[in-house]
C-alpha cells in the first residue's frame, strides 16, 4: 500500500504539471483528501501585487469543477490552495491577469483521508452538524480570543492545554485586540506599516497570515475547528474596526483565499457585531454574502452578537452564534431559539467562568456546567469561556495559557455522555409544553436534566411520541458535578397514563439524592429498528 | 357644524358622481375618515361573475392614488369598498372588462373620524402598535374562533359580554369549523351548495361574506380589531383545507376586496399552519403575498403556529402570532422571541384557562394572568381564551358566549396599568442579564413582576440605564390578583452600587406579602423631559 502510493506520487510529479513551468515553485502530485493542496507560482512583486494582479484557478475531478483564489504571499511568491474533497485524480488551470501566472495546468491524486481526518463539519438534520464523512460533530466550544497573537511560548502552552481540554471548537480573533498598555503589543500586524497612522490597507503583511494559518493547522491536527472571527470592535485605536467597505472587503477575501481550503476553518464575520460603531447592519449583510461568493467549499458562516440578535434565518447563515447572559440558564429558554431559527444554535457566549467584576465573567464552575446541561438536553450548543484571575494575569479567553476552572472536566464528562448517544443529535421531546430539560429520540433515548431542581424522586414518566405499552427502558442517574452515572436497577416497562404519558407499568420511581445538577438517562431496552412506533416526526 | 357637513353631503352628492350612471346604485358624497367609502354598481349576472368580471377602481386624495378591487356581492351588484385615510376630496374612477362598469368616475369628502375611531393599527417602535391618529394600541386578545358561526342569539350573547370584557383584539375563524355532530351545522357557508360533494369553489355565498362582515363592523364598533384567520386544519371534512391553491388564493383575492376597508381588520393566514395537511410551508408564503398585494392599506399580517413557529423575519410578516404552552411561563422565555424576530410578539396562544381534558385548556385563572404578566413585563403581547366546561357546552375559545373564568377581570386590571405607563410600549430592562421581570423606560418607568417566586422584601435597584444618583422614585406594590395598587411611603433616592445597578441611597426595601403573582411599579417623580440620561438607546 505504502509503495503504491509512492508510485503514485512520483508518477502525478512527474506528468502532471504543463504549460508554463518557468513560474513553478511546488506543484505536489498528491494531496489527502479533505487536505491541502498547494501549488506555489513565481510572479510579478513590482506594483503592489495584492491590488494589481489577479490569480485563481479551476480545479476539476471530470464532474464538478471549483474555482478558487489565489493569494499573493510576499517575496513574488504566489499560491493557490485547494481541498479536494473527492479521491481520484483532479486537474487544474490557471487563470490571471499577468501571462506568466495563467494557464498552468497541471493535476495531482487524491489520496485517502488519514485515520482521524473526517472533513469539513456541516450541517446535518437541521439543527445539528457532521463531518463530511458522516461522523457526527457535536460542537464543545471554548474562547480565546487573543492566542495567536501573544508570545510564542504561550501559544504553545495553549495549544498543550487544548491537547487535554474537551473541546473540539476554538473562537479566535484574526486581527489583534487593543489592550492598551496592560499587555504587550502583538508581535505581527495584519498589513505593512506600524498600525494606525503608517497602516496601508492595501497591503497585507503576509507573514501575519502565514502565523494565523499556521495556527488554524495546529488546531486541525488536534481535532478542533477553528471559528475565526473577521471583525471584532476591540482594535479601536488601531483602526481596524474602521477601514470601510473596500478595505474591508478585500481583507475578509484575502482571508477567504488563504485559510478556505483548511478544513477546519468557519468564519464568523465578527465578535459582538452590533458593538462595531462603524459599521451599519447592511455591511454585515454585505460581509457574509462576500464570504459566501469567495468560498468555494461553502464552510460554516455565522455572526456573533453584542445585545442585537443577528437574524440567523438569512439565508447566507448556517448557524446562529449567541451571545446571552440569561438564555441557557434553562433548557425551556435555550429551545426558543432553536424553534425561532430552525437552524444549528450555539451559545457561543452564555458568560464564562471566572471572578472578574465584569458581570460576563463571573459565573463558578457549577453555573457553567449547568448551562451546558441546560443547553445541549434540548439539542443546542454551548460554548465555554474562563476568565479566573492569577498571578500570571493570563486569562484563558483573551490569551490562552492554562485552565484553571472547574468546569471543563464535568463538559468532558458531558461530551462523553453525548458522543455514546444518538448519532443525529438529540432533540427537544415535548417542547410545546415542557422544553425544559427532556431531549432524545422519542421512544430510544432520553435525557432529563433537572436544573436548579433539588428533586428527591422521580416517577418514571415518558411523552406519548413513539412510545406503545409495553416497551422496556433502563435509567441511569447521572450527577453532572460528580461525574458518576449509576444504572438503577431493573427495567421499566411503559404503561400508558393518560392522553400524553406512559409510566412505568409497575408505577416505579427512580429516587434521587436531593441536589442540583442531577439527570437521568433513559435507554431504550434491545433493538429498536423496526418500531413502528419510533416513525414519529421530529418537526 | 352639523348644517355645514349636510350641506357638503348635499353637494357632493348632486355634482361627484359622472360617466356612466345607469348602473350606480350608491355613491355616497361623504365618508368618515378611516371608515368605508362604498360604491355599489349594477353589473352583469350571467355567466359566473366571480371569475369572468374584474372590477376595480383607483381612488385619489391628489397627492395618492391608491388601486382597490371591488368584487361580485351577488344578483348583480358589485361593490368596492375604500377606506380614506386622509381628510379632503377624494376621486375615483373604476375599471372593468365589462364596459357598463368600467369608467364610472366620481368624489367623496372625507369628513373628520367620530370620537372612538382612531383609525387602523400599525406597528410602531419596532415591538408595538398604535392606531393611525397615534393613540397607542396595546393588544389583550381573546380567541372565539368560530362564534361568527354560531347560532344568532348566542353571537349576539357574544358581542355583549365583549363589550365588557378587557379585550381589544378578537382571533376568529373565517369558514366554519367542523365539529362533526356535537354541534350543529352553521346556517352559512362561504361557497354555493352544499359541502364538500356538490360545492363550487368558483362561487361564492355572498350572504356568508355579508354576515362576516356585519360582524366585523359589531367589533370595529365596540373598539375591537378582528384578527381574522383565513385557514385552518378544523374544516376537514369540508374540503376547506385541500381546495388547491388557485381556490385558495381567488377565496383571499375575495375576502380582501370585501374587508380590507374595514379599519379592524388583521389578516392571520391561518390557525396552527402546520396542522393543515394539504399545504406546504410555501403556500403559506404565497398566501402572505397574495394578501400582501391584494391588500391597498397593508393591514397588520401574520400566521399562527402549532408546532412550527413559522418565521417571522419575512418581509411579509408584520408580527409574530405564536403559539406555546411553555413561552410565557416565565418573563426570561417571553424575550427572546422577541430578541430572535425584532417585530412585535403577539402570543396568541398561551393555552386557556379552562378546566378539560386536553391540556392547552387546563390553565386555572392566577396561571392565565400568570402568563399575561410574564410576557406583557417585557414588551410582548399575550392573548386570552376560555374551555371551562358547563352545563350549556358552549365554549368561550370555540362558541363565544358567555365568559366564566376568573382572569378577565385581572386581565383588565393589567391594561389599566399598562394604559397608564409609558405610551410607547414598555422594554424588557436588561435583557441580557435579566430579563426576566422588569420592563419599562429607562429612567422613567419600571414594572417588576416577581411570578411565582414568593418575595418578602425587595431591595430598592434598577440597572444603570437612564439613572444616575439622585433620581426620585415612588414605589406601587401591586397585587396582581387581587388587583389592588398600593404606594409606599416615602421616595426611594438612587445611589450608584456597582458598575451595573444603583439602590436607594439609604439601602431602603421594599416588604411584600410573601405570596405568588407580585408585582412593582417604580415611576420616576416630577418632570423627566429634560433628562440627558434618558437618552439611552434601547435596542
Amino acid at each position: 500500500m505504502y509503495l503504491r502510493r509512492v508510485i503514485v506520487l512520483l508518477v502525478a510529479w512527474s506528468c502532471a504539471v504543463s504549460g508554463s513551468r518557468a513560474g513553478i515553485l511546488a506543484a505536489p502530485g498528491a494531496a489527502e483528501r479533505w487536505g491541502i493542496f498547494e501549488l506555489a507560482l513565481r510572479g510579478p512583486a513590482e506594483g503592489n501585487p495584492f491590488l494589481e494582479v489577479e490569480l485563481a484557478a479551476e480545479f476539476s475531478d471530470g464532474e464538478r469543477t471549483m474555482r478558487v483564489s489565489g493569494f499573493y504571499d510576499g517575496e513574488d511568491v504566489y499560491r493557490v490552495r485547494f481541498m479536494p474533497d473527492t479521491l481520484g485524480t483532479w486537474s487544474f488551470t490557471t487563470r490571471s491577469n499577468r501571462a506568466e501566472l495563467s494557464g498552468i495546468a497541471g493535476s495531482f491524486e487524491t489520496t485517502p483521508a488519514a485515520p482521524g481526518n473526517h472533513g469539513p463539519v456541516g450541517v446535518v438534520n437541521r439543527w445539528h452538524f457532521a463531518y463530511a464523512d458522516g461522523t457526527p460533530y457535536r460542537p464543545f466550544g471554548t474562547t480565546i480570543y487573543g492566542w495567536a497573537h501573544r508570545p510564542e511560548t504561550l501559544q504553545e502552552e495553549t495549544l498543550r492545554t487544548l491537547a487535554e481540554a474537551p473541546f473540539n471548537k476554538v473562537r479566535m480573533l484574526l486581527t489583534p485586540q487593543n489592550f492598551g498598555r496592560q499587555v504587550p503589543r502583538p508581535e505581527r500586524f495584519p498589513y505593512e506599516g506600524t498600525p494606525p497612522r503608517d497602516w496601508d490597507y492595501t497591503r497585507f503583511n503576509p507573514d501575519f497570515f502565514r502565523h494565523i494559518e499556521r495556527r488554524i493547522g495546529d488546531l486541525r491536527d488536534l481535532g478542533i475547528e477553528c471559528d475565526l472571527i473577521l471583525f471584532h470592535p476591540y482594535g479601536r485605536m488601531w483602526g481596524l474596526d474602521e477601514m470601510g467597505p473596500e478595505n474591508d472587503d478585500r481583507l475578509v477575501r484575502y482571508v477567504v483565499a488563504r485559510f478556505a481550503a483548511f478544513r477546519n476553518i468557519w468564519w464568523s464575520m465578527a465578535n459582538e457585531y452590533d458593538f462595531v460603531r462603524w459599521k451599519q447592519p447592511e455591511d454585515w449583510d454585505r460581509c457574509f454574502q462576500v464570504v459566501q461568493a469567495s468560498d468555494p467549499y461553502g464552510r460554516l458562516r455565522s455572526i456573533h452578537n453584542g445585545f442585537q440578535i443577528y437574524n440567523a434565518t438569512l439565508p447566507w447563515v448556517t448557524h446562529a452564534s449567541i451571545q446571552s447572559g440569561a438564555a441557557v440558564e434553562e433548557a425551556g429558554r435555550a429551545e426558543l431559539l432553536r424553534s425561532a431559527f430552525r437552524k444549528p444554535i450555539v451559545y457561543d457566549e452564555v458568560k464564562y467562568e471566572g471572578d472578574i467584576e465584569r458581570r460576563w465573567g463571573q459565573l463558578d464552575g457549577r453555573e457553567m456546567v449547568h448551562r451546558f446541561w441546560s443547553g445541549k438536553v434540548v439539542g443546542t450548543y454551548v460554548g465555554h469561556g474562563e476568565c479566573l484571575t492569577n498571578p500570571e494575569s493570563i486569562m484563558w479567553i483573551s490569551q490562552g495559557g492554562r485552565l484553571r476552572g472547574e468546569s471543563p472536566p464535568r463538559i468532558q464528562f458531558l461530551r462523553t455522555i453525548l458522543e455514546d448517544g444518538p448519532a443525529e443529535g438529540i432533540e427537544p421531546i415535548d417542547k410545546w409544553q415542557e422544553p425544559a430539560g427532556m431531549g432524545g429520540r422519542p421512544g430510544r433515548y432520553y435525557l432529563l436534566y433537572f436544573g436548579r431542581e433539588k428533586p428527591t424522586s422521580w416517577t418514571f414518566e415518558l411523552f406519548k411520541n413513539g412510545i406503545a405499552d409495553g416497551m422496556t427502558f433502563t435509567v441511569d442517574v447521572i450527577d453532572t458535578w460528580d461525574m458518576t452515572i449509576e444504572r438503577v436497577p431493573g427495567l421499566f416497562t411503559t404503561k400508558k397514563k393518560d392522553a400524553y404519558h406512559f409510566v412505568d407499568a409497575e408505577g416505579r420511581t427512580v429516587s434521587l439524592p436531593g441536589k442540583p445538577g442531577m439527570a437521568l438517562r433513559i435507554l431504550r431496552v434491545g433493538d429498536t429498528s423496526n418500531d413502528p412506533e419510533l416513525e414519529v416526526p421530529i418537526e
